[in-house]
């Protein structure tokens, strides 16, 4: 399938994560080529860019094919020296910025690196205490802060729980709890009772069981907790309790945290705390 | 400053995070309208598709002017569907990947979903171990686990190292252990000797005192911990001994936590464990 190998760059006057979002949602629907990935962030001075053009121009040579370069660059000399290079340049900015001025009726502020700075205090303040909740409410150690979880994740140990916590905190400033479902739970059929007066905030994961057990496996080998058996009985019982309850559950098999965590978003009906 | 407001839509077949990312970046540029951004993810059907043709008429009415789209749908019948609202239409895909097959010589694949789904179970191992790393190694209270640290963060309680840590983790697969320095490290002015042993892996953060003071102040309010004295002390220590070491270090009051982490990757030369 794959016919040929490029590099892609993708540059910017601040932390990449524009260009390389949007670049890497672009390559993916070049199937048959191969891209090897280089972000270069911070290119917002003349040296910068200088130095970007010698290194586009080195993979050219090394490649023996032109680059492909994605840039969310905002000044418009910084812009023309990186056109300069030998890579097929995919101006972000310059593409759409021009046709929103126009539709909007106002000019836009081309300032340097103004585009990715995403500072604000209050939202800090957001993401840091949601990330904070989700730290101290881990796990089901503690349940007495559940009355301030937007939502509370459930599920067998190693099904998603605490990344996809994190990452809702880190990207949404969502307050995500999370409580291990364990065997006495399982085995009962019944929700604990910290969770009994929360149902309304549960969300389950699940996991195909032979997929539970390699990620088991990696952690403890050969273990009783990583046999397919033992899997294949929790993730029974963890999807038999969601039905018994009715609880919303999603199964993380084939899905990135992203999907996961914008998923039960989008189920849960959550509000985002962050803008 | 502000003259309007209007409302933008960010509209995905998939998670939302691409069109989200781009739409805020671009909207960033024009600071004189006010956006109330909402994002539309796993728009793929024309059921969903209709379903939000009506939510952005119902929005243009309320807002009386039109709303932006920002659209990264594949499905070029959903699409059609969405460019019948009464929104400004910024295509993504389709703004990109026609001249983007011209310029690579192939066909794209055109396939719903495809462009966001980021699903591989190795970087999905990769990101999950990195976060349990860092959880693990999380606020000093082990050590042992520094040889295997792509880097450890330093710095004074409250200067953003655990989130940052977890954003390193999530975002880039990169192993990120941190350490809290006390005032017995300050006052002396010397590693502890966890730390001196991997001083080459050793990036410090600081921060301005007030900001920190008013930090701290959410989290102990009137407490020594928070008061500006002491954070003063403390701060001022931090950077002496990331002087006296010779660490390279960064100030974290005006960055936000993408702005941190990507810094740190770009100074520190660390090797993104992700694609």
């Amino acid at each position: 399938m794959v016919s040929s190998k490029r590099t892609a760059f993708f540059i910017s006057d601040g932390t990449g994560i524009t260009s390389e979002t949007l670049g890497r949602s672009l390559l993916a629907q070049f199937d048959s080529i191969e891209f090897a990935q280089v972000t270069i962030p911070y290119v917002d001075s003349i040296d910068a860019a200088n130095q970007a053009v010698i290194r586009i121009n080195k993979q050219a040579d090394q490649d023996g094919i032109e680059p492909v370069i994605f840039d969310t660059i905002v000044d418009a000399e910084i812009r023309d020296i990186l056109s300069s290079s030998r890579g097929i340049l995919v101006d972000v900015f310059g593409s759409f910025l021009r046709p929103l001025e126009k539709a909007l009726g106002v000019n836009s502020s081309y300032s340097v690196g103004k585009s990715h700075s995403i500072v604000d205090d209050q939202s800090y303040k957001i993401r840091i205490d949601a990330v904070h909740f989700a730290l101290d409410n881990d796990d089901g150690a503690r349940t007495r802060h559940y009355d301030q979880a937007d939502v509370i994740l459930i599920g067998v140990s190693r099904s998603g729980k605490t990344p996809t916590c994190l990452y809702l905190a880190l990207q949404f400033g969502i307050r995500a709890a999370n409580y291990p479902l364990t065997d006495d739970d399982l085995d009962d059929l019944r929700l604990p009772k910290a969770l009994q007066i929360h149902r309304h905030k549960l969300f389950g994961l699940s996991i195909d069981p032979d997929r539970l057990a390699a990620i088991r496996e990696e952690r403890k080998s050969n273990s009783k907790y990583a046999s397919i058996n033992q899997c294949t009985q929790e993730v029974r019982g963890a999807e038999a309790l969601y039905h018994r309850y009715n609880l919303p559950y999603i199964n993380s098999t084939h899905a990135s945290i992203e999907e996961i965590s914008t998923k039960i978003i989008s189920e849960a009906g959550l509000n985002r705390r962050l803008a």
